[in-house]
């Protein structure tokens, strides 16, 4: 017998837990004054847009799929804007039609609604 | 010439922007009327515990990072909780010394502050 280190199988408890939620969707639901450079999701809507998709969401019977608000997401620019994780895919929705096409292509279908998403190239502008 | 498909190379466009934040925490910070049965992560505390979480994250200069609230979470029971997306890792501090232990284990070091970590067995108990 020796003390060399003896290999063992991964440890499971090093594991993360499984996902709690398929899909976590965060909406911005900041809300600066009116005026504000930057503006602000709440000021372009989002409260209503984020009501909407909770009740939709449900309608649909999207399982493991949980709607927040969030404060904000710092992209105010292009706002109302949400995130879905674990994917991190970005959208900027303006209307209820948006909220349902993204309900449908993304947490319905698994796909993208591309025509709404935010990419890398929609960042904040300097100054 | 035939009309076969053509093979082509991967559509770079289908594929999902990067991500926009390196790391992205969401603390709960929903506040239901005192006594409540389910209780809430603001009457735990959580509040405070994301004003000194925000404060941290930039003293540490922790860069990609964003703190932001969210509404109500669902795991009220195990509250103050916070989930670090894309990972989909949550955790239920209960003190400032908490919040420094997942800054620095999880957020900082790219490991995870494991005593603290919600796991798939806490779960909302039925009825």
């Amino acid at each position: 017998m020796t003390d060399a280190p003896v290999a063992t199988a991964p440890n499971p408890e090093q594991a993360d837990p499984p996902p709690y939620f398929t899909a976590h969707v965060f909406v911005c639901c900041n809300r600066r004054p009116d005026g504000h450079k930057r503006g602000s999701c709440a000021a372009a809507g989002s409260e209503a847009l984020r009501d909407y998709m909770k009740v939709r969401a449900k309608e649909l019977g999207l399982k493991g799929v949980r709607i927040n608000q969030a404060g904000c997401l710092d992209r105010c620019e292009f706002g109302p804007t949400l995130v879905i994780y674990p994917e991190g895919v970005w959208y900027a929705p303006k209307t209820r039609e948006d909220v349902d096409a993204i309900l449908t292509a993304h947490l319905q279908q698994g796909g993208r609604a591309r025509h709404l998403m935010l990419t890398e190239h929609d960042v904040v502008p300097k100054g």
